[in-house]
């Protein structure tokens, strides 16, 4: 088997669909807001549309369920989880769902209401911006 | 919950990752060539690069696991299931392990040889034209 010993390759900038499930998942204040539940994928282009992340437990509620778009995330490799630029008040108020259905995928509705929530897809300059396209979310500029 | 009851929908473009495993593949021919036993992500952007493919048992062999680029693959609806324009004798002198293990993806190299085999990946207009492309693999030029 070919190596390839370049150290900046090591950390793996790759991961099996069946290992994404309960990576960690964490606001730019550095709070975690749960895991990955699930990766919902473009069957054509195999692009991850939507991830699900899982949370509960902080409001002493059950488990729920939040698709985020996926160009929202940022991968921090030093954390080993991902990076999303919401607090949990946006959270809490967005699109949700509670047990391990899969949220109706084949109807795109969820999609159109988790894109109407987070902004479309596709708009990878908003990727981080968040804060910045909606006042609601009042969170601090910085930016990772 | 909005319902959206577009009929071109209902297929379902997505599908979980937790439930990407076990999508038959089939090469244009219509052989089965084996099904998918797990998918590799990129990280960060979330796209799909590797689609592992699990065959065997027609050669009286175990299990083996084919690292395929996921640009050579089309989701076909009505077969539910992916079409790569590969015979088995060309699967066959291709990059390949045995047993459940990764692989060592972390090691780069890996993908290198899975792309030196079947062609770069990016190299779009390359998708589905590897009979073109490579005398060897002696398919008809029909496409899906």
């Amino acid at each position: 088997m070919t190596t390839v010993n370049d150290p900046a390759d090591t950390e793996g900038q790759l991961i099996a669909a069946s290992k994404v499930s309960g990576t960690n998942v964490y606001n730019l204040a550095g709070q975690h807001l749960g895991s990955i539940y699930d990766v919902m994928l473009n069957k054509q282009s195999g692009q991850s549309e939507y991830a699900i992340l899982s949370f509960g437990g902080f409001l002493g509620i059950g488990e729920k369920y939040h698709p985020l778009p996926w160009h929202i995330l940022n991968y921090d490799p030093l954390q080993e989880g991902y990076v999303v630029d919401l607090d949990r008040d946006r959270l809490e108020g967005a699109p949700v769902y509670e047990g391990r259905d899969e949220a109706a995928w084949d109807d795109r509705g969820w999609g159109h209401r988790v894109d109407d929530y987070y902004g479309a897809p596709g708009h990878d300059d908003l990727q981080g911006s968040l804060s910045a396209a909606d006042p609601v979310l009042g969170l601090p500029a910085a930016r990772i």
